[in-house]
């Protein structure tokens, strides 16, 4: 290793462990490693107290963060035979909406002795659904008062957002809505750890607070009026309960303070990255620099995610974030609430160990599967109808069908959920004009991805990184280095350089799947269907 | 055994095999054989030549039913210890509408040996469904030409009866048509090799004809000039390739020939009824009697019949005959396409190999399995809608659903099935007063019948037989041999004595199965939804 080597960590928190990812300026990975959370997802009952949670709760445990990060730092680092002084920046993504109350000294409410028997004082993990309640109040007083924000959100904001889980924590237990002093995201509580945990250098990822909290560049928060009008106490929560600095993902949030330096074994303090969602890095991770771009994060749940250069109000679209992706362009985020969660339920209810049976069967099925329809909406829909409610179906069966017809139809509803989701956009006037797939599926589902191409009549390139959002988080870190450390001019420079396409490396090359014409006709005729089955089903 | 012991035998003739029954007059069972048809379905390949057969293709082997029946018929002698003498009349059922070519030696056309390669000159099971095209076109031309007979089927016929099944050979294969001398059911064809198969000898059941060929008592058979319409050389079908008396079930067909008083192991030759169809054996197999008893014939597939003082015309049933099933009554009947076949279906679907624990688990779900719901027309939907080409469905599926909820569902959507049914006939002055569960399933599936009960709100009755047909056959047979031999004076006073309940003897009580309000007024919520998937699905 020539002492001039330049490296970049990122840092992936997912929702069972985190992944830190060495890589240098070409995007070439050095080594990586993953740790799992100590406490996993807490789902079950709570630490220490053993409180058996209602059935739509989960939470996470803030020591884990910091603990498995600094594992999996040092395990990378020896695993690359690093010595910690190549590290020039740290990016850092997190599942969203995590969040959570914490004192203005960065202590975690959970951690104090008089509030660790408490269940809301705990970390609520995206998945948590205890606010339902409160978003459909929330989401009905913004309609009622036409808020000005709720256009940004297709209409419909979430049940796993930001103020929901604020919302819910207020009513069910206002005493430690009353102890909290600071409301934030566990990414940007976790690089707030890094940095040094006064509440001068605490900062906000303009991506977690666009996205998941309605914040807006121009317009920031909902006004303190309309949270008034949810609740009386709600009415001051931006202005006592929610300090720090708004930062995009790429800009740093500050150095990585003496005791981080320490427990991750690096050398010196580097800069590190605002944080970012987790899927949303993903887009530098996948090398789409350029608007148009749609980069599918495709695992249990889906992301589709896309720049573009105007901001557009589209139905049903969770998110339009200026810079809320890069720096400079709109960043539009849709989802699908499950995916390879729904073909792990289907697997699991047709008793099969492994998908090895119903892919090769499934393969043989012509498209449409001679006539099964399926409805994916196994954990409600997400874009465009943002309904958590909704459920999933299968139509046309009979008894010459098997479950491997079962299985293609959920793949092809997959993939015209896709399809609608680009139509919606299109038709608003976002352009859509490539398909770039990434996360776990597409590498280990080549059906799939077929069926996508052909349900879109779009070829679909299948980025060769197996860790999108870990590399997109390195990228960050990156930039948050600066041109001075890193020499690239621009964002898109350094994305292009670590994470495009190279000529002549077969591992840098993306797996470019072509649609088939014919294929593509008769999936339209399906998907007509699929929308008519839909529309009956949502009514 | 005393030598004055008087026995009847019935030969019920399912789809993979056929069973006899020696019972006494007491409708005490004395044995019963059941012997699987050597070439089973006849549904992949082409028995000599190995051709593949089209998937909605289904054959059976005319010879199977002679060596299975004789087997079956001389296993039970044996297991009875009777000598055959005892034997004073045969009742035979079979499934319906199967139907084949024949000579006017009743050889069927497929064992010659310049027809055995033509598919065409095979039998084709109730359940070959390869005459959509002729069936929807001689549904168009009836309700273009306002037939007379269509109202007594509902205003549609079916996909599997007796003459689309005949357009499709003439049309699909006219040598075979041209070939063929005699059109007939299987159960017709069976009886005349009883009796001996002369072309004089030959006899048709009112039942097969009245349900499946659209015979009327008083109208006969469709006019030459509907049949001309459809095809210019169907024109004369009836007249010169459909000889035969016409006899109802009950009625002597003649005596047994010679060869097979052999062939069956008894003494001497006894009358054999007319043939009827299986699940209308069912009904006299059951012990009712009387009008307003609906009778739930439950396999494979369900048949519910009924007997009404009055002839009605009901939208969507499949058959009002004169004497259909009882003398001096009119027979309604109505079906379900596929009821155990579907659960077998799903079973196999979801990997299981029984239904221990699919029923263990459905059993702890409330009414309504937890949001899912189901459409059971895996084989099509008979009663009402007559329409072979619609399909199940499963809707309101999640992540957290099992196997067991669908089956569950599944269950509930049958006895929806049965509630739609029994709505319909009571909207059109047809009066549903009992109910009486038989056939295979009810026995072995007690909370099927447990949802049924709640569904419908009424008490179900399971009649002990498990061989209702078998024992209906019998009956008849019995009929057949006439007042002298019997000493019954009616019909009514044989089907009482051999098939009704017996104070005092456990195994002539019947279970019966009494609705929960409370689960019945759940039922009634999830039935109006079902309603409106299957408007949907229908539309």
């Amino acid at each position: 290793m020539s002492d001039t080597t330049k490296i970049a960590l990122g840092l992936d928190f997912g929702t069972e462990s985190v992944r830190a990812l060495l890589v240098d300026l070409d995007g070439r990975e050095q080594a990586s490693a993953v740790s799992a959370y100590q406490h996993g997802q807490i789902t079950d009952t709570l630490p220490g107290t053993g409180e058996k949670l209602p059935p739509n709760f989960a939470f996470q445990h803030p020591q884990d963060w910091i603990d498995s990060s600094a594992e999996a730092v040092q395990e990378a680092l020896k695993t690359a035979g690093l010595t910690g002084d190549e590290i020039i920046g740290i990016g850092v993504d997190f599942t969203s909406c995590t969040m959570l109350p914490a004192k203005r000294d960065g202590t975690p409410l959970c951690l104090l002795s008089e509030f660790a028997a408490e269940k809301f004082a705990w970390p609520k993990l995206w998945k948590h659904h205890g606010a339902e309640k409160q978003t459909e109040r929330i989401n009905q007083l913004a309609r009622e008062r036409d808020e000005p924000w709720l256009a940004r959100y297709g209409g419909i904001i979430g049940l796993e957002w930001f103020f929901p889980k604020v919302l819910e924590t207020l009513e069910e237990a206002p005493h430690v809505y009353d102890a909290t002093e600071v409301w934030l995201e566990a990414g940007d509580w976790f690089v707030w750890q890094l940095v040094g945990a006064d509440v001068d250098r605490l900062t906000r990822s303009t991506c977690q607070a666009g996205y998941k909290a309605m914040w807006h560049s121009n317009d920031g928060y909902p006004s303190s009026d309309f949270f008034g009008a949810l609740h009386p106490k709600l009415a001051d929560v931006v202005e006592t309960k929610m300090p720090g600095q708004m930062l995009a993902p790429g800009v740093s949030a500050g150095n990585l303070c003496d005791e981080m330096v320490q427990r991750f074994g690096l050398k010196k303090p580097v800069p590190v990255s605002a944080a970012t969602i987790d899927a949303h890095a993903g887009v530098p991770g996948a090398g789409a620099a350029d608007p148009g771009a749609m980069v599918m994060v495709m695992g249990t749940s889906s992301c589709h995610m896309l720049n573009a250069t105007d901001e557009q109000s589209v139905p049903g679209v969770a998110g339009v974030v200026e810079g809320g992706i890069l720096p400079g362009m709109f960043g539009y985020e849709t989802g699908q609430a499950a995916v390879g969660d729904a073909f792990d339920w289907l697997r699991q209810t047709v008793g099969e160990e492994n998908f090895d049976q119903l892919t090769e069967k499934a393969a043989t099925l012509p498209p449409g599967a001679e006539g099964v329809l399926c409805i994916d909406w196994f954990n409600g829909c997400r874009t465009p109808l943002m309904d958590g409610s909704l459920s999933g179906a299968f139509t046309g069966l009979t008894l010459g069908h098997g479950a491997h017809h079962m299985y293609r139809a959920l793949m092809e509803a997959s993939a015209f959920g896709v399809r609608w989701i680009v139509e919606i956009l299109r038709e608003n006037g976002v352009p859509v004009e490539q398909f770039i797939a990434t996360g776990g599926l597409p590498h280990h589902n080549p059906l799939l991805v077929q069926i996508y191409a052909d349900v879109l009549g779009k070829p679909i390139s299948v980025h060769p990184s197996k860790q999108g959002p870990a590399l997109g988080a390195a990228i960050l870190g990156v930039l948050a280095a600066g041109t001075e450390a890193s020499s690239f001019a621009t964002a898109r420079d350094a994305i292009l350089a670590m994470a495009g396409t190279k000529p002549g490396e077969p591992d840098r090359q993306p797996v470019v799947v072509q649609p088939d014409q014919e294929a593509h006709n008769a999936y339209s005729r399906v998907y007509a269907d699929y929308r008519k089955l839909g529309d009956f089903l949502a009514s």
